[in-house]
């Protein structure tokens, strides 16, 4: 069987294939009287978009997307929103090649033994096309969150080509086409991507998310914690094999005394001399910025030859001629993003109204 | 609100703390006709147990499971298995001292923060106690899998300390106390560990585990992907910070053609080149291995004196004299091994009975 | 919060206001492989459209149903599965007069209690409207369970002229606009109906569901017994106040000997000499017919003066001037055979592939 | 599969056979702070306790609860609660000549069909026996309302003879061992019951269980409405065949404005001049009280000789001798409200925080 959304109190459920008429979503939970309008969705989309660097795939689609129910006059009230994005910019005719071809690291063998049938056109569901709509509901997520919680991503590895996190800056980010922090590895991952595009391969990359800003006391233990449902929204991302919060596998090299992080108050405000535990300390948030970082995997649909085999079960050469990203990892920058202000709306509105003991204190 | 169960069609739900008179769990949608009895999961706890060499906690608990409900006659009768161990070793008065002061790194705080109290006799909730029941439940998710799916762990990192995976033997595993599957490391662990004991410090370590001969088919897409899931369940083991599948972060740094595997029939079965996905594609199996690895962070509990505070705000230092296992990373490796059998039974439940179009074709 | 899906494995989501731009749902879980297109649909809405008679709504809805997901080349391919009507119809100036007042009966006052906002154009999301998605997606569960089950209803009862059950005949259902199994009753309901009608009233109803061909073992105990998930999702339909299976409030009047169904083999056949329990014992299908019946309250929107308040507090009369079912009963009864074949649908797929011991004695 | 949890936020499993070594549920979700001990739950589960008039079933029970987890100080602590209860009377013997037998009207055939496998002694895990659990949960469901929600319920029929709601004294149904509100009918069931045990037989009954004090807004629009959780969880009690929810059945027969409740204002508090409705409009609560019915079929386990079959289909005659209530309605009465007052905690925990416009107006 399949399941098409995530989360609890905040529900997301997504459908639509890569070349069908649209793609969309149900956002249900949304609390009421919200300020909404394609407006306050549109921009986060327009980041993820296709077609705006010659490192992502030339496939141009606007993605405008439209509201169809939950809003009225303005706000919301309560009841499921309804987004839709028309497909407008498919030509399916690329695929006809790999119709009846599996291609090597794709998803189109295990759609095939899963259900029996795919559909083979541009990856059909299996397509990061369908990240257009997490990024659609993140929106909503970030305006249930509100002002006070800050959420941002930036690309900080292409290959083995690692940022500098001392030259780090947020304001970088926003002016390069890899939400990239570190203005001098921008022209070294340009030439990077440009001999692997033209070489008509593609190129793995890590991005880190961070969200500044969330309450202590979100998470659900022992199995709605915060970092395992972080965990499985980045995992669900097309393409991404690893994850890990705050020190994450350098945890592993640590001793006690290293990675703990300790604990004062400052002018009666909880606070850590440092942040190992990327804020979240036994699956519930510390009140630090939380860290997360992802790893995603070269785009599988490459015009290097692949040994494969076709549905008859002869072997083929695969070449994958359509219009692809030769590093997804840039555009997955607003999806996870999106992601984890999915996952920390849908904790909001289970935490709401809940009140710990320390936080008596501290506001004593 | 907290969450206490995890599964879709096998569910499971643990209860009880560290401290309390017993913990348990109870497991929901086991398939009728199974033979069970406590004999075919003791053996499985005894493998996480406590007190078995110097480099896990002295705590010494028989860990003895009864089953009371589920079973008739020897076999189970598709009604909910209920699962209790009793505590018996515990050793409250060591933790008199940390009641009203939070450990750095440790769950203390934001289980404050959260519910505003908190059992602080050994952890309460937040104790890695808890996954004694995952190792139970998971017992009885092996028995669902049957034979022909094999899934097992090892320890293959402490420290900077890696195992070489060219000696890599299951064979050893079983033969130390680390889960090793590389002999010449077992000494060089040793040394290192107890070296950490002495000092009464603690380091982390990365796990990994594979199941094989899982048929392809099983993964709920876009959000029930079964490596979404595997992250999920594997982040929700105490102490975990991160988790992989294949070649996980090393992804980032290979091309398209270096990451893909190429497909190919051997004797009319579906074989691959390499494993680079780690049996995952799409979030469905493909029916190769499935590889994961996940690292744990040094116990938080430790001799060392943190800086830290009290309940009432004031500074203090914090020392952590009860027992506790100066590298959590060999007691999680069957823990580990369980939570993947948790999560294979959940969606081979959901699966059965489903068959895909390219199953057909090789079986003729 | 709101709550818009229904279903485990089985998953409908709908969404949409009465005077939106449209009205969809999302049908998650059906099995791929499945021959699905707008015209296996449209029949059912069909049924249910307004504008048949001068007993339902003069609201003229054309109800046509667009597939925007999970069809491929004519087939199911086992993803989410996106359906969508066009509002067109609407006349929301209608409603204008009851922008600011609370219809008695009506949802109205409990969505502004709740939500401190509601879309008042023709009851917005509380609309009956939404049940033109519950008969869409009933549709498609019919295609699942295929042709061996069979579910059909009728108007037994409307305000106290009830049917002769002597005369039942389900082809006399599918003659008259009142869904009426007992052609005596048709005239007699018509002239009541007729006179309530113009006196600006309404009246309520009783319709009974039946599944015939189900098979034995459908049912989750204890907390998702076929009965009890039939009983939620009758109730969930507007209007409803009871559910009963069975001999429902009857069986409080009789004897355990009275009330049992004798069990016997008739060619190897399980049989029972009676059918008190409608087809379901310990919340598990026997086999039996499964008989649902219930009572639908007079529709709220009517043009005889209510005493009531509006949002200001202020006393207030109110007649609700819109176009309204005298009896929307009738009209419930696709969406009761509809909510009857996702129920099914959805404990089909769960218990699919489990066999029970006395069903392999039977066809020895 | 099998499904044994109910509730969303406050969440109960329940686990156990009516002749296994113990019973037990898990409580997930009870916040943080409330004071619990085994003595707030006990006098609960005293009212349902077997053995305590001959109109009842004479297997005598202590029922003594013990509290296993989440519970620190004589406070719940935010995570599972753990309650168990040994099973000390069981007569299994009395079960060996129906072991091979299905007993008509009863759940054994169908355990039968779907499992492959039954428990037979006391009907295992189709034995009311589990109901004590939902009574246990009910009493921490009531602690989470608080005292300004106020549940309770009444036996209202026995077979034909019903009460009159004229004489209707909460009172009184303290007084008998029918939980009767009607003094006058108390004599009149005693006789009525005293020949039907004797005959070996057993009789139907129905239900009335109110709950007042429910603050407006509760319940999930579209799926998750009140009265469908409500008719749900009833309609889950064994026995159950029929449940209504205000006027229920009989609104069928009333006209829009006899049955719509006029809305008022009295100082300043929202008010309606009747309760047609039972508390709930459009699935969500209006502040009145919630009124719910439901009927029970007469036990299905009697000494007269029924016709049916055994496991190898050949034909038999069944006598039930265990000890069984005659009329199980009467402990119905503290399960109903029990499993009303879990409806309505889970609901209440959802609808935490959430503040709707009216309830501001009505406020000023």
């Amino acid at each position: 069987m399949s399941c098409n959304s995530f989360g609890s109190l905040f529900r997301v459920t997504t459908w639509g294939e890569s070349h069908g008429p649209a793609i969309g979503c149900v956002v249900d939970g949304c609390p009421p009287l919200i300020p909404l309008s394609e407006k306050l969705i549109q921009p986060w989309l327009d980041l993820r978009r296709p077609g705006q660097s010659s490192f992502t795939t030339t496939r141009n689609e606007p993605d405008q997307v439209k509201i169809l129910s939950g809003v009225f006059e303005g706000k919301t009230t309560g009841t499921p929103i309804s987004l839709l994005i028309e497909n407008t910019n498919q030509r399916s005719k690329d695929y006809s090649n790999i119709a009846q071809s599996y291609r090597p690291g794709h998803a189109d063998i295990t759609y095939d033994l899963k259900y029996g049938i795919r559909d083979y056109r541009g990856g059909g569901r299996s397509s990061a096309r369908e990240t257009a709509m997490r990024v659609a509901a993140g929106a909503i997520a970030r305006l249930i969150l509100g002002n006070s919680i800050f959420i941002r991503g930036a690309l900080i590895q292409i290959g083995d080509k690692k940022i500098n996190r001392d030259r780090w800056s947020w304001d970088e980010v926003k002016k390069n086409e890899f939400f990239c922090p570190d203005a001098q590895m921008v022209e070294i991952w340009r030439n990077e991507l440009s001999i692997i595009r033209k070489a008509g391969s593609s190129i793995g990359a890590v991005i880190e998310v961070v969200a500044e800003g969330v309450p202590a006391g979100l998470g659900a233990p022992i199995y709605g914690k915060l970092d395992a449902d972080i965990a499985q929204a980045m995992m669900s991302i097309n393409a991404v094999k690893a994850v890990e919060i705050g020190e994450g596998f350098a945890a592993a090299t640590l001793r006690g005394e290293e990675n703990a992080d300790p604990i004062y108050l400052e002018n009666g405000k909880l606070s850590f001399a440092s942040n190992h535990a990327g804020g979240i300390l036994g699956g519930i948030s510390s009140g630090q910025p939380i860290v997360v970082r992802f790893a995603v995997k070269p785009t599988s649909s490459i015009l290097v030859p692949q040994p494969s085999i076709n549905s008859e079960g002869e072997s083929v050469e695969v070449i994958t001629k359509g219009r692809h990203d030769p590093c997804v990892g840039i555009r997955a920058v607003p999806v996870g993003e999106a992601m984890l202000a999915c996952v920390l709306a849908d904790h909001w509105l289970r935490h709401r109204g809940q009140i710990g003991k320390f936080g008596e204190i501290i506001h004593k």
